[in-house]
C-alpha cells in the first residue's frame, strides 16, 4: 500500500510549507517513498472533504487519513517502528513536542517578521491574493508594515536562535549524534526562510549554518534543494 | 563512597541557584543521597581551589571532581546507568541539551528581568553587596533600572513560556509520560523565580502551574519546598 502525501505547492513547483518539509524528511528517514499530490491555497474545500479540516500536509495510508504534521510523525514512528527512529527514545519524543511548539511559535514568528513581505513571491500567482488578504487580516497590518522594523526583528531572530547555535556547537544534531524529527522540525522553518526570502539570515561558518547545510544535502539533496530555492522573479 | 555536592546557600538556608535545584532533583531521581556542603558567593577561592573554576554546584565522587550542572547530570546518568534514566534515551539526552541552553538563556533572561531587583533579599546578607556590584556591572544599569519596565517584561515572559504551556497541556511532563532532567532544568528556573520574588508569575490552573506544583511536591516535597520559599524579610 503506497502512502499518499498531500502538500502545498508554490511557484515553479517550490514547496513553501515548513510542515511539508518536516514530513518529507521524516518519510525519507523511514525509507518511505509516498505518492505526492499537490494542493494550492485555493484548494481549501478539497482538503476539508478529505480530512475534515483545511491544513496540509495530509498523509493517507489505505483508509487512514492523518492530518497535522505532529500526528503524522507519530503515526509514521509507530507504524514503521522497525525502521530508523524519528525520536530515539521516549524522552526524545516528549521533548520533540516541545521543540515543535517552540519552532512553530517562537522561531516561526521571528522568521515571519523577516520574510512575510517577500514570501508572497514564492507562491503560485493564483494564490497570492488569498495569502495577502488572510495574512493581513491575521497581522492587523499590511505585510510590508508587519516586516518594516527590520533591525528590531533581526535582533529578535538572533536572540531566538542563540540556544540552537550553542547546542550545535557541542553536538552534531539537536537529537544528538544522528538527526531526528526535532532536527527536521527546526530545519523546516529555515527551509521556509530560504524559500521565502532572498536574504541569508545565518552567518556562514556558524554551527547552525553548517547543520542546515548538511540537512539541505541529506536525502538526494540536489533535487530537494531545487524545491527549496527561491525562484527567480 | 558518598558523593558530595557543593552548592550555594542563601538567607535562612534557602537555595537560590537554579543549577543546584536541577542537580538536587537529578540526584533524587537516581536515588542518591549526597552529602551537601554549603558555599556562599564570597567563597570564590575555595571553589576555584577545588575545581579550577568558580561556579557551583560541584559534585565530587571519590577523586573525581565534576563541575557544570550539565556535566554533572551526564556523569550521574552514565555512572548510575542501572538507576532510572534522566534522559529516557539518546534523543532525550540530545534535546535536553537544547532545553538547557534555552532555559539558561531565553527563559532565565526573561525571568531575571522580573526578579533581579527582589532577588537580592533571598541572599545571605553578607553576599548582597557582591551580588549587586557584579550584576549591575553585567547589566550596565542598577538592578532596579534593569527591572523597571515591568509590563514589557511580563509580556515577554508570557511569550517565552507559551511553548511550555502548549506542551504540558498535551502531556504530563516535558520528557513525556514521566519526568526527566529536561523537566528539572526548566523547573529549576521557576524555583529560582519562586525564591527570588514574592510575585506569582504563573496563572493558577494552567498546565504549567499544575506541572510546577507537582514537581515542588516530588521527592520529600515539604522539606524541599521550605528551601525554595522566599524567606520573610
Amino acid at each position: 500500500m503506497t502512502l499518499i502525501m498531500y502538500e502545498r505547492v508554490g511557484a515553479d513547483g517550490r514547496r513553501p510549507s515548513p510542515f511539508s518539509w518536516r514530513i518529507r524528511y521524516a518519510l525519507a528517514l523511514k525509507g518511505i517513498e509516498p505518492e505526492f499530490r499537490h494542493v494550492r491555497f485555493a484548494d481549501v474545500e478539497t482538503i476539508r472533504g478529505l480530512s475534515g479540516q483545511h491544513f496540509v500536509p495530509i498523509v493517507t495510508d489505505g483508509d487512514r487519513v492523518i492530518h497535522d504534521s505532529w500526528n503524522i510523525a507519530c503515526y509514521l514512528e509507530d507504524r514503521f517502528s522497525d525502521r530508523p527512529s524519528l525520536f530515539a527514545g521516549a524522552g526524545g519524543r516528549g521533548l520533540a513536542r516541545l521543540v515543535n511548539h517552540w519552532s512553530d511559535n517562537t522561531l516561526g514568528a521571528a522568521i515571519r517578521r523577516l520574510i512575510a513581505a517577500d514570501f508572497i513571491l514564492c507562491l503560485d500567482p493564483g494564490d497570492r491574493a488569498y495569502y495577502r488578504s488572510s495574512r493581513e487580516a491575521a497581522f492587523g497590518s499590511t505585510l510590508e508594515e508587519y516586516c518594516a522594523d527590520r533591525p528590531r526583528w533581526l535582533a529578535e531572530f538572533a536572540a531566538v536562535i542563540a540556544p540552537l547555535e550553542r547546542t550545535l556547537a557541542e553536538q552534531a544534531y539537536l537529537t544528538g549524534t544522528s538527526p531526528g524529527y526535532a532536527d527536521y522540525i527546526v530545519f523546516s522553518v529555515f527551509q521556509y526562510a530560504r524559500l521565502g526570502c532572498p536574504d541569508e539570515f545565518l552567518d556562514e561558518g556558524t554551527a547552525l549554518w553548517k547543520w542546515r547545510t548538511g540537512l539541505v544535502q541529506a536525502f538526494d539533496g540536489d533535487r530537494r534543494d531545487a524545491l527549496a530555492m527561491r525562484p527567480a522573479q
